[in-house]
């Protein structure tokens, strides 16, 4: 989660406190079994800790996926507890990407503290990540539930396209035949960020009792979710205000991120948006012009309509498994995708 | 496996041969799932492909890891090639360290080749061994075999902690109550190096049908096995001939590595050969003379004891539970540990 997040709505602030408490106790666990180094950059990385180890509070993310997790182990008739060791593998998992992206991206900044490689060092960073994903794993496994476990396997591999693809962008041409499609945007918005809120979702159904075909139903609710969510932070990426994104406007233009109101408006072929856009947007005019340029080839109102789209879908499907957890979770997605634009 | 190991004898040879005939495709397959930036990197780490990713003959490593899981399923009944997945998963893992480790330890070439990160830059070398490694997991899972991805995903906790143990001696002093115990050294050996041993010859004893009481038996024939293949590793470290190890003479006193025998030898407090290791042999007379003093306190021999009785309880282990495997078992056994020391 990127700032710009809203305050979340009185429900769903019960639903992420409580998801903390049950799932606290399963992480810490966790954390504990690895050796001081990676432990203590472990607990910087998931805001428990300061960079020299001192306890933190008002800490980490929100916790949207562990939330996802547990409402999904509700509404297929369990409690949301039984979902703890997916929740805390799929907060893991979500840990182990950002630190590893940290390194790949050389970002130095994340929810304005210092990225593990920036404060501890590339190797450290490395080896945390790495134990990140083994707590995740082996939090998994210890349960026994053999389909669980393939869910988050199997994303694990999509994650890593994800951001494979994402990567490989960079270097590909603004216009002609090599330029990045509309279904290139998708599939790597799949990998990288939807896949692993549908596991979320999946899993936490799959240890609540659930069989396997809602598994699969709650699978693709979180990735409809995904996707209208990535597609937001595309949207703020250019027309957030920077007092809710803590980013600079036309933040993803100057950075030349080829995000899916860019590649959505490139496809009708203005040659001023792709000299723009290849320049890279020198000053606040030019990115300014590119924004303006983006949104009348349609590429804004693309993006907001694939949200709209994707939330409806997402929506329907909680109408059709979410069971007695049907409105808790139908205020979380909301909460997940609303943001000011 | 670094160099240094013998040619092996007809019987391992054929056993090697016939573990890659059977293993390669359910790696091909498996690598086929990834985005071709890391799967480039991954052939070219896994010895399959050079830098530019034409096919290259004569590769990669011996393979000692899936044999010993191919004849761990044999062991149990059933057939060497229902360890597949378990063999191509503990590959994929050996991989996976190999990339990251030499991130974290700055190394340029191992089998005289770039490493990963040298060739195709930090950010793609940490991806490509996060992608070996969710191959690993996932053609695991795939199995549905429940105790055979907990044994994985236990170990790989053991890993990253061995690494961090192995990482943060490097800090530690060489003297006085803080320096590294025998006792310190063994577990960071076992997590570092025996665990994913261990690990390759239960996951095959389970995936050839066998019972959980006899897999913790093979798991712990693999770790002494590991255990006295790196009491061997480290002799060669210091006494090992060039043209045999690949390494320069007295290569680790050089690295001011704090290898078992160095450890061992410590016990007796020499302060000559404390002073030479704290300040690093800066010729080969120093190292030599630090050779010496190693040898006359006790650690070559200490360490040579401790391959002898790693290697024995490893082989007793194999005459209880090798069955129809014994004897193929017993070699490979034997050949992991023998090299020219």
């Amino acid at each position: 989660m990127t700032p710009g997040t809203l305050t979340p709505p009185d429900g769903v602030t019960g639903t992420l406190d409580e998801t903390r408490r049950w799932m606290r106790p399963a992480m810490q666990e966790a954390v504990e079994r690895l050796h001081p180094v990676p432990r203590l950059i472990s607990g910087f990385t998931l805001g428990w800790l300061t960079v020299g180890g001192s306890p933190r509070t008002g800490a980490g993310g929100k916790g949207v996926r562990p939330a996802l997790a547990g409402l999904a182990a509700v509404a297929a008739g369990g409690r949301a507890e039984d979902a703890a060791p997916g929740a805390a593998a799929v907060e893991f998992v979500h840990a182990f990407s950002l630190v590893h992206d940290d390194i790949m991206d050389g970002d130095e900044l994340r929810r304005h503290r210092a990225t593990a490689w920036k404060a501890y060092g590339v190797g450290a960073a490395v080896l945390t990540g790495d134990g990140l994903l083994a707590l995740a794993l082996d939090t998994l496994a210890r349960t026994g539930n053999a389909d669980a476990v393939l869910r988050l396997t199997s994303v694990l591999v999509e994650l890593v396209n994800g951001q494979a693809a994402d990567t490989a962008f960079e270097s590909r041409p603004w216009s002609g035949p090599d330029a990045v499609t509309v279904e290139e945007y998708r599939a790597m918005a799949v990998g990288k960020t939807a896949s692993l809120l549908g596991c979320a979702a999946s899993i936490g159904w799959l240890l609540g009792g659930g069989d396997r075909e809602g598994s699969e139903k709650m699978d693709r609710m979180g990735r409809h979710l995904g996707l209208a969510f990535q597609a937001v932070d595309d949207l703020l990426g250019i027309w957030g205000e920077t007092e809710v994104t803590g980013k600079a406007v036309y933040n993803d233009l100057r950075q030349g991120k080829k995000s899916l109101p860019v590649v959505a408006a490139l496809r009708a072929g203005d040659e001023e948006l792709v000299r723009l856009l290849e320049a890279r947007p020198a000053d606040g005019l030019e990115a300014r012009r590119a924004a303006l340029l983006i949104e009348r080839a349609g590429g804004r109102s693309y993006t907001e309509e694939l949200a709209e789209r994707e939330t409806a879908a997402a929506l329907a499907l909680i109408d059709e498994v979410g069971g007695r957890a049907g409105e808790e979770l139908a205020a979380l997605a909301r909460y997940i995708v609303a943001r000011r634009a």
